[in-house]
């Protein structure tokens, strides 16, 4: 598949990507080594400074990546990624080096020393900026620093895990409710 | 439309319709009033117990009630709801009632106070666990205590906020990546 050309994109607009809420993957990188994980719990928590909670279990090895370099890219599969985003959650980086097992290419951020992952829609580059809930939550309050967003499709395809193995891929993209939104409309 | 029949959902599983990431609408009961909010920002955090996520917004009239009360109802509604649903958005529980508004019925749970939303494909009664992060990020742990989910269809038609008054609506469901699962399918 063609790569994305991707275009600078305001950080406090990734919500129009997290929100529906779908499995991203997490790229970090930590004493010369990267990694990926696939991560279906996350959440939009703020739009400026633009925030985003993610949980990261213990037991995944980008756990100690993310947390001690303080930083990770979220990426956003689409579609036709599915496999290799199944592969991924299904393999450690204990173990196997993932960008050159599943075939994806590493991209020099501007923010963080994670990489993007250029066959993802988009690549958000993250801080974190709150480790406090680790302990208790695996929560990684994580600020998105840069954002790259493909400049089309304008909405991509995307994955969303039902769990038991089972996906939902996003369907219809409509404005047609749009009429019915008053004053601010976020 | 035909009200769903729901039946008994394990609480450890509701992540099957709540990690796609829906807009939910959340119900709550405080001193003799019920209300209904719209919500997009919440996450799965645990299995078991069955922990979510939801930011709630302070200027929210359903945030002091859900505080207070320390309890509420997450309700899934399909895609034949949606225009109630940016309405409800559009509105605040200080100058309507939501429920006679918006032509919904109110329907007593079994653990908590706050009514279910009957017109909603799946409707998870939930105690307020944690309230220590409300202050800070406006974030409520919640866990799940009761869950009642329609026997049909298998996977409901959900809607997904992308903002801008943009939704997208779920679509295709498969399991056609399920081969290539390994060990704990989760």
């Amino acid at each position: 598949m063609k790569p994305y050309a991707k275009t600078d994109f305001p950080v406090s607009d990734v919500r129009r990507f997290l929100e529906p809420g779908p499995i991203v993957l997490v790229s970090s990188a930590w004493q010369g080594k990267a990694n990926i994980m696939t991560m279906g719990w996350h959440m939009v928590m703020e739009f400026q400074p633009s925030l985003v909670g993610c949980y990261i279990w213990t037991e995944n090895h980008s756990f100690d990546m993310v947390r001690r370099s303080k930083q990770c890219v979220i990426n956003i599969p689409t579609v036709d990624l599915a496999a290799k985003v199944v592969d991924i959650g299904n393999s450690s980086g204990r173990h196997v080096d993932k960008f050159a097992t599943f075939g994806l290419t590493p991209r020099r951020g501007t923010e963080v020393a994670a990489p993007l992952i250029e066959e993802c829609y988009a690549n958000f580059e993250c801080q974190l900026v709150d480790s406090r809930l680790i302990k208790r939550y695996s929560l990684f309050v994580l600020e998105v620093v840069k954002a790259h967003v493909a400049r089309s499709p304008r909405y991509p395809r995307t994955i969303h895990y039902r769990g038991d193995g089972v996906f939902m891929i996003s369907g219809e993209n409509t404005a047609r409710w749009r009429g019915r939104f008053k004053g601010q409309m976020l």
